[in-house]
């Protein structure tokens, strides 16, 4: 999440196809995994249901096998859960973004240095 | 740019104010150093001179120094330049943009084998 205080790396992955993997789309696999609803994942993430549910959609369709398995939509709001693809490719952008962050760092600090500070204005 | 038949890796880095710099502003600074022109480096990226001129002006208020220096503004669309802090800025961003490549080369892989193939559908 941003924090005024820190420079923040975002990374957007485009696949084949055009669709991308980003900092979004991770948060709501992750609220998934931590919540066990695509309804409270979102919310979360002041996301409205039918928002998180068609993130939810695209996610599935974009690699060979669904990445959120749902017991029940609709209505009733079921109880969602990562697979193990979902698993995979979660742990893949966060190594991603810790990897990016690592290899960043000389960069960052001198961008940081460039940039005005709001403080000395 | 984007290409259809390969994964590309963005990066948005959010600075200190909430200002950040991305793959849109560091084209167009590599489109002014160019071209020599706001002007023509908008147009490249199909972008109107307003839209290309309230980038650069988000830029040089973004960092201790301008990163752009514009000969003359208005409706004569005069010639315009980075300055050394521009050439730093653009060069920093390339830089990171090359790290994170070579740093997330195994997860890219590995996201990509996991996508949908279009061409199996």
């Amino acid at each position: 999440m941003a924090d005024k205080d820190h420079p923040e790396l975002k990374l957007r992955l485009t696949l084949r196809g055009g669709e991308w993997l980003g900092p979004g789309k991770a948060d709501l696999l992750e609220g998934i995994a931590e919540t066990g609803s695509i309804s409270a994942a979102g919310k979360r993430m002041k996301m409205s249901y039918k928002r998180a549910w068609g993130l939810v959609e695209v996610l599935n369709g974009m690699f060979r096998a669904p990445l959120v398995a749902s017991s029940r939509g609709g209505a009733g709001h079921g109880g969602a859960e990562l697979t193990e693809a979902g698993r995979d490719v979660l742990q893949l952008y966060r190594q991603m973004q810790s990897n990016a962050a690592s290899a960043t760092e000389v960069e960052i600090a001198e961008l940081t240095r460039l940039a005005d500070i709001p403080e000395r204005k």
